[in-house]
Parts: C-alpha cells; structure tokens; sequence
C-alpha cells in the first residue's frame, strides 16, 4: 500500500487516487486480475475498509483457531458462457477455491455455495451446473456444507453467478507465501499454459478455431500434497488464472522483491496454444489457467519436486522454467526463442473478460 | 429432505420434481427465503450435490477442526435500492453474516467479502459502500481478512452485489439449533419487528409514507453473549430475515417438529409499522428484519434471559410472544387480538423481492 492513501477515507471530498482516477466507474479491466484489480484493492478496497482490512488481503487468508492454522479463501465465478470445453462454471467454481486453499499448503475442508441467479433461468440448467458441483467436489474431496441463494430480477444479472468460499487446514510446518520467493529459487509450472482461457474464447460468439481446446479445470491440493510429501521446502505456489503467469509472477517478484528470469523455450506451450494465440493476437503467458501452479523452490529440492510432480496425473508435462535472481526486483524477465531478453509486464486490465 | 428425490440426479432425464415443476424457471419467489426457497435448496441443489453435500446446509455449518468447533456460514447480498434509510448493502453485508455466526452461538472473527460489480458502476459509489462495511466491521470486531472482485457487463449486475462469508468460534458447551425446540420453552424477539424492510420498500419509487422508518441492521453478537452469559440454556436463536418472523419460526417448528403457540397481541410493532403495512397490504410478521433475534429457551430460563436483553442496547424492546406447544407439530398459529385462533404459515415467495 503507499502511504499517500493508507489513512480513513474522507468520503465528503473522495477523489478517486490516481491511477484509478483515469477512469471514474469501473471498467471490465477492473476485473481481469492485472494491475487494474490490484489498484481497485490497494487504491478503493483497502483504504475504505480502514483498520477492519487485514493487511495484504491475499487470494487465501491464514488464521489461527486454537492449535489449528486455517486457510480461508473466497471467489466469485461469473464466466461466459457458462458450459465450454472441459468443464463449466460449476467446476470451476469448486476447483477455483479449493486450488486457492491449495496454493496455501492447506488441506482442504469445507466449501460455502452462493448463488446469484436471474430470473427466468431455467432450472434444468441450473441443476446441471449443481450436479457439475457436487461431482467436481466429491473428486476433490471437500464437502459443501452450507449456502444461500439469491435471485435478482431479469436484465440484473446473466443466468448464474456463484461465489464458493473454503476453509482449508494447513499442516505444522508448511509455510507457502509469496514473500518467500529469494534468489536462487527454481521457478516450476505443473504443466501446459493457456488452455482453460482459449477453451472459454474458443466457444465465444463468432469465434472458431480448427482444433477443440479443453479446459484444464482440475483440483491442485493432491498434486501439492505429492510435491509436500518430498520434504522439499515450498517457497511459493500460486496457480495462475485471470492475467495467466505474466500476473501472477509479477505479483510474487514484487511482493518478494526478487528479479524472476525466465526462459521462453522452456515454457510448456502446445501447438494448439501457440496457434490460436497466434490467430487472436493473444501472448500465452497472459491467459488464464484453471488446474495448473508455478512454484517456487529452493534450488537443492527442484530436482525431486518435479520428479514427485512427473508422476502425479496433473504435473507429466511439469517444467522448470527459470530462476529467482536478486537482479531487476519487481521484473519479470525472459530470454526469447532468439537469444534477447524481453520484459514480462503485469497485465493492465484482461486480454479476456469474464474468464472465471 | 424427501426420499423420492434423494438419488442420483439423471440430467438426462431431469424433470423439475413437484413442487418446482410448476415453474421451468427462476421466479422472484425463489429467493425470497420461504417455502419456495426451501424447495429450490431441498429439491434441486441437495440432490445435484449428491454426496458432496453436507445434510441440513442451514444458515451456519459447524465444523469440528482439531480442538475448536467452528460457525461457518455465507450469505450474498443484492438490496435494492443500495443505500436506504438507517443504512446501505455495506452494512447489510457485514451484519447479515455476523449474525449467521451469532445464530449459531459462535463469536465472529473473520469475513471474506467478494464484490460482483456492473461495468459503469461509480468507483466513488463503491467507496462509500466499502467504507460502510469498514465501519460496520469494526463495530462487529470482525475482521476482512481475505476478497475477490469480479467485474460483469452492463446490463448484467446491478452496480454492486456482495458475498460474505465469516468464521466463528463456537464456546464449548453452547449448543444452539433449531432442532433443539421442545415443547415448553419459551419463545422470545428481542425488539420491534418490520423495521428493515419498511424502511427498503419506502425509498422504492413511486412509493411515499407520512414517517421515515429506519432499517434495523445491527450486528447481534453482543446481545447473544449477554445472554449466554446469564447461563442459560439458549435452545434456538434464529435472526428473522426474508420472510420474516413467520418464515422463521415456521422452519424451525418443521425442523424440531414442535407447535409455536403466539399471542399477536405481545408482538412487538411500532405504530408507524402498522401503519405502513397497512397501507401496503403487509403483515409485519412476514416483513424482513436485520437487527433482531427470534430465542427458543426453556422457560426456567426465560426470566434472566429476558432481563438480560433489557439491560443491552439491542434488547431494550425485547419480549416474550408464545410458547413452544406438543399439539400441531411442524406448525405455528397466533392467538388473535379478538379472541381468535390463525395459522402463521411460511410464506411461499416473498412479498418483498431483493431485500438484502
């Protein structure tokens, strides 16, 4: 937070703090998980909720409750359209908060249900997209135990929207959070990029590609219990959805205040991905995944971490993909197919609205 | 939950099952926290839950994690208008989920809140309603310790909705359900009731009354620790939202299969609630409150109880309005003020659509 807005909010004379004042009502890019959501945060949220805000307001909070550390994590899901390749808004809205438990270290426990739902929605579709819930959380193995619905009036909303909340139960020991990304670490992702967001575009109005991208929508925890059980000391994990591994890099090289090297090559990326990015002007590294994680580990673990992630289902395509260096903090860099190096910027706004 | 409709779902072959087959579609009544509500939980989300789903799915789920019991419960918010006399969907949205948690006989600790905002929305807008649940927070003492932010297009929200979700902390040796209710005990509200949704539907448009009635949103927590403090044995606490007095203690006499015996004449109700439910063809027991409790406690107990919420700043009005009877289990009937006998039964939809 900078300190020129860290104090109460006079709502009498609210000016909108720059950057946001460029824009005085909200833009979709407010919601692409870029730099534009972490100003709505660090800019509006942060400063009106005053001392009641906990610092940092991470994807996942840790609490302690008796002897117990507890991961707690919310996430709206309002993707459009609802069904596409791989999955629905259903899954996503399990997987989603159970992997945002997972990114935490923690087990997960319980999820909350709450739907927004427009009237005139038609209940058959809406029991599909239940029974994708219950389906998607008893393979991740949490239990939904309470919940809410609302229903708002026709043109106020788009079918379904559904919020999950989880509590998770984090392990003594376990200690994952983006502050403890240092120089030296191996930099890991679990496996292809790209392929939930060109699932939902591929499936948009007026958009065809030749081949059919699934989603890659799946629940992380085991493939984090299998990389925890090496006894490898887990820096970071973070599983890169809205802004795609660009975001979610630059999020952890700056709240570290560490340099991340990449190389390009190295980079999982199917042809199909490639293609399709090509054909929409979109860079891979920017676009949404929904069952992959980057790591962070110490460099003397890297080589068992992704042996254990090789032979679990969802890390076969595992990589190293770079390095944490004290150079450039803050920086992503990468070092292109031809030999130069290119900045990996934060995203702004979202290539893709409405992607989860 | 019914035994026909507790299999597997065949989406195949789904059919909306009676009652909902009345309707292929959401209707305004679904969310109005009635029987409708009830059956869209009962017969659409828990059999497309399966086994993922948790029996019950009440307003708060206790879970036991290592040595603490926790209230665990969600609750989004869609008010409109936002902001209403005596407070907005801010407030709402702190004191809605803290007052799950109070239900439950937990004290709050900590609350995500996950924003869906319309594209277009004034930023300086969602400050102010961020601020209110700033403050709203710290009266509560709770904490936002985690968020998410979603932005949807224009025409698919409705400026701003809001999920909360919150942890409590359940003391031992509290035990308070629904199923808890037997006959005898004494059954109490702790103030005015009619208040929050009065004060909604007067700031609708194109409706006007001669007074300017309050919402009643508060955050309830302190009045129930005052009274778990007298030791009694509180049996049920149940907040009276959507739907109302009636549609609680209609759900709690179906679920602990007991009569509720009332005497309309010992309701408390404001005149100008008389009034204005009058004028708009209400019952004021089936009028959404947001600031008071509905207590089910065995009558050796009910004198301290009592005495204990006079002497707090949210029970100065509070009293007792009838007992918990052997004779027609499941329902509950008010003695008039002629003399008479009526069945209060749980409304269907709601006669107030989007009031929190």
């Amino acid at each position: 937070m900078r300190e020129d807005v860290s104090g109460p909010v006079d709502l009498a004379n609210w000016v909108c703090p720059m950057p946001l004042r460029d824009s005085p009502t909200i833009v979709m890019g407010h919601g692409g998980g870029g730099a534009m959501s972490g100003e709505l945060v660090e800019h509006l949220f942060v400063p009106a909720f005053g001392a009641a805000a906990e610092a940092g307001m991470g994807d996942a909070a840790v609490l302690t409750v008796g002897s117990s550390r507890l991961a707690f994590s919310t996430d709206s899901f309002v993707v459009k359209p609802m069904v596409f390749p791989g999955g629905s808004i259903g899954e996503l809205a399990i997987n989603g908060t159970v992997n945002d438990l997972a990114m935490a270290g923690a087990r997960p426990l319980a999820l909350s249900t709450a739907f927004i739902l427009e009237e005139g929605t038609a209940l058959a579709e809406i029991a599909q997209i239940a029974a994708a819930m219950g389906t998607a959380a008893l393979g991740a193995g949490v239990t939904l135990v309470t919940g809410d619905t609302k229903v708002v009036d026709a043109g106020h909303g788009d079918r379904v929207y559904i919020n999950t909340t989880g509590i998770g139960v984090i392990d003594e020991g376990v200690d994952i959070r983006p502050q403890r990304a240092s120089a030296g670490d191996v930099v890991i992702v679990s496996g292809d990029i790209g392929l939930h967001g060109v699932a939902v575009l591929s499936c948009r109005e007026g958009l065809e590609f030749g081949t059919t991208v699934c989603s890659d929508t799946a629940p992380l925890h085991g493939l984090v219990a299998a990389m925890l059980a090496t006894g490898a000391d887990l820096h970071v994990l973070r599983d890169p959805t809205r802004g795609g591994l660009a975001a979610s890099l630059n999020e952890i090289a700056r709240t570290a205040k560490v340099g991340v090297a990449l190389v390009e090559n190295d980079l999982p990326i199917p042809a199909e991905i490639r293609d399709a990015c090509g054909l929409l002007g979109l860079d891979p590294m920017y676009v949404a995944n929904e069952g992959k994680l980057v790591a962070f580990v110490a460099p003397e673990d890297a080589d068992r971490v992704l042996a254990a992630m090789h032979s679990h289902p969802l890390g076969t395509r595992a990589a190293a993909i770079g390095v944490c260096v004290p150079e450039h903090p803050g920086m992503v860099v990468a070092k292109t197919a031809l030999g130069g190096t290119r900045v990996v910027d934060l995203p702004a706004g979202e290539q893709l609205p409405r992607i989860c």
